[in-house]
């Protein structure tokens, strides 16, 4: 909808075509219904389609594509599971996508040092299935079944990170193919390390700007002896936002803590077919051992119980569980399915927790007299919080109206000392808020990707305007 | 003892010297006394004053400072306490040092989102004292009490990492004096983000040869409701980290699990007047609830019985337990106290927890045939030990036997997956194994320190040979 103009753009020099049709055969394509295919992911940003696609099967070929690439100065933009929501994968400036997904192997798994190494393609559920004798478990979830360098790449998060960390935390090292072609390793199996510079971390978000990943080496870790989930509906957001910030300023140890508005539960209870009470409610996750999550429970149930929340509604068996975690990934599809034909435009704040009953306040106020159509889902747990504006994509009106509640939402965020993303990223669909988040910072920014990328090949126009 | 030769050097320009002068009055020093006590740190690294002494109070003064010198290409270097273990300070190409110490105010305590900012002159004791009445506490410790500005330079953890992580994992945002004098804050006080390039950890563990921090923003921690501490004696090193590792692998939160071996077990006892047996032991820490706490102390002991651990020995008031983690704090003093006259050069690898029974052993095996003095303690959570040879500084065989008995244990580590520093970082004293570690991500390294500071004025000659 809002895509920058491209200008007019070159074709790609016919010696790269003949080079990469003879590196990769079939697997170089410049049909047009795979271009278009890779030129937009689930987001409400227009989709740019790349001038081909190079479909890699390993970091040599990557490699190689890259150095073709960067001979004749052509833009290269990785490509995933394609279920980034700020417009990552929009080929802005044409080039070549290159499709990971044929790299999608699991490498090692160090189960006597709770690590693994995977390729690029492995998705979370898929590392998880490989996982499944071993007693341990990767918890990084975002809503879709994200590829694994796609999440590092863009510093991805979900439901699990009040406990777990984000890809910030999980990520002990990567292989990483330079914009000059050549190939570094970053980090190593170590737990910690203060040696050099923390490259690892420069990479993870870096939304394929600086370099593509094309292998990761992640922390996993085992399978609590007791799981435990539950959900609680409340008269009011502010009633469960008010138990989230007191649980987490009483540094009870959580897995999950995710609130559903009552238009939002109203949403998942049609999608998923369920038949919880319409109202704000929290989904809790427990993880610890048999007592442990006893304990957890009963210290929840007291504040609960100060705050309006109804009796606890368990789901303790594993299919139980699932179920409910599938039907809170499957939010932002159940909002959209509110409305047929309707596109959804996620937004993504994410503020201190003392703030986030005012944030959430404030914006809900703002929705209601906008009469848009826009459940919330949250990871309250970490102060962080989606809605979905489920809009008329053919509407300009709906799209002003939802640019223009966003860009309040997002400035309420930053002056309460919060950010314009917690988890989404990026990629074009928030460079302004970047500059508003980071001001003078982002000078320091630019520098880094012009050390990395002096040619801004590698996914130009994402994070940055140069 | 192995400082390289800094070469003849011009004297600080005149105008520079006056310019700091006008700007500092009595806060630049040239004598020579304060010189020297700058250009050392607690190393076995050669001190290499200073050209001058700058004692800055703010930010501002900061900036002043580093435009002043970025003018006539002058070296900077931060110093904090001076507690470095890789000759960080040494002024290898003279300069000024810039001494954040009167940078010392607590600038905010946000209690119920679990954060602080404070001044980089700020200790980690300071900042727990100041905590004392709130009931939160900033658990990064290392055996020095340290600035919080040179803990997040050096990526610092100590003995609480294994539960609470490092620096990486605890800073949550950085005030920054780049080399042109301009100054930026990264970061911010949201739990997570996915806002743009993370420079917080770019930073953290920059060493001060990225930018200058001058404040910093800290997660908190709730006091735990109930605290434990134990000892444990075993019959080997080899019993004690098999114990160790099956403790991690079972994914008991510990909060500390702390190895010192037999000689250092003598040498505390001795310095810190306790009457623990001579053996190799571990000291434990267990936070959680006062249930939690039983469980994790139960699950510990029944792990212990396999391995030939001792009876527990406990210290259930602060009191105690203070006197017990000084104790431990203080291992490098008792070890160098162990030989009147003598130095200690601390080691720091890290291994995957996996290897480190192998790792350690090896190493003292390769010590007892050496006849070398060198108690040995770690941070075994997170397969991380050091040894401290206490070596005679005059004795060329000594400090000779010191570096080839180093270096068979880096390449050992390097060999096993692990890294050059778990903690100390790099300084001047690394060097080589940096680049036995990181190999071709080095180019990436010098990249990223020449996009931030092109002149190489800041701390040069630390990290990274250009």
């Amino acid at each position: 909808m809002n895509a920058p103009d491209s200008g007019a753009r070159p074709d790609l020099p016919p010696s790269l075509v003949a080079e990469l049709r003879g590196l990769l055969g079939e697997r170089f394509s410049q049909s047009a219904a795979v271009r278009v295919q890779h030129g937009k992911d689930e987001s409400y940003h227009a989709a740019m389609p790349p001038d081909a696609v190079a479909f890699a099967r390993s970091t040599a070929e990557v490699q190689a594509i890259v150095k073709a690439c960067a001979k004749h100065r052509v833009p290269v933009i990785a490509f995933g599971t394609g279920t980034s929501l700020e417009g990552h994968v929009a080929a802005l400036k044409g080039g070549v996508t290159i499709d990971l997904m044929g790299m999608n192997k699991v490498l090692a798994v160090n189960e006597g040092d709770l690590d693994a190494t995977v390729e690029a393609g492995v998705t979370r559920k898929q590392l998880n299935a490989h996982l499944k004798e071993t007693g341990l478990f990767f918890p990084i979830d975002p809503g879709a079944d994200a590829s694994l360098g796609g999440m590092a790449a863009t510093r991805a998060s979900g439901t699990n990170a009040v406990r777990y960390g984000t890809m910030r935390e999980n990520v002990l090292g990567l292989t990483v193919v330079m914009a000059d072609g050549s190939v570094i390793r970053t980090g190593g199996r170590a737990r910690k390390s203060a040696a050099g510079y923390d490259l690892t971390r420069v990479f993870v978000g870096s939304e394929g700007t600086l370099g593509i990943i094309t292998e990761v080496t992640l922390r996993l870790y085992g399978v609590p002896a007791a799981i435990s989930a539950a959900v609680v509906s409340f008269p009011s957001v502010e009633a469960a936002v008010d138990l989230v910030i007191e649980t987490i300023q009483s540094g009870i140890p959580v897995a999950r803590i995710e609130l559903l508005d009552e238009v939002q539960m109203d949403a998942v209870n049609r999608y998923s077919k369920l038949d919880y009470p319409a109202q704000p409610t929290l989904f809790f996750e427990f993880h610890g051992t048999e007592a442990g999550v006893a304990e957890q429970v009963e210290m929840v149930r007291a504040i609960a119980d100060g705050h309006g929340g109804s009796a606890f509604r368990w789901a303790s068996k594993a299919e139980e569980r699932n179920k409910l975690w599938q039907a809170r990934h499957d939010a932002y599809y159940a909002a959209i399915a509110l409305r047929p034909g309707a596109k959804g435009w996620a937004t993504d704040v994410c503020v201190p927790i003392s703030r986030l009953a005012d944030c959430i306040s404030e914006t809900k106020r703002d929705i209601a007299e906008s009469g848009m159509l826009a459940p919330l889902v949250g990871h309250v747990g970490d102060g962080n919080f989606h809605l979905v504006y489920v809009i008329d994509p053919e509407s300009g009106n709906e799209i002003a109206a939802a640019q223009r509640l966003n860009e309040r939402m997002v400035r309420r965020a930053l002056s309460m000392g919060g950010t314009c993303s917690g988890e989404h990223g990026i990629g074009y669909g928030k460079l302004d808020f970047l500059e508003a988040e980071h001001g003078d910072a982002l000078g320091a920014m630019r520098r880094l990707k012009r050390a990395f990328d002096p040619d801004n090949i590698m996914n130009p126009g994402k994070i940055l305007r140069l």
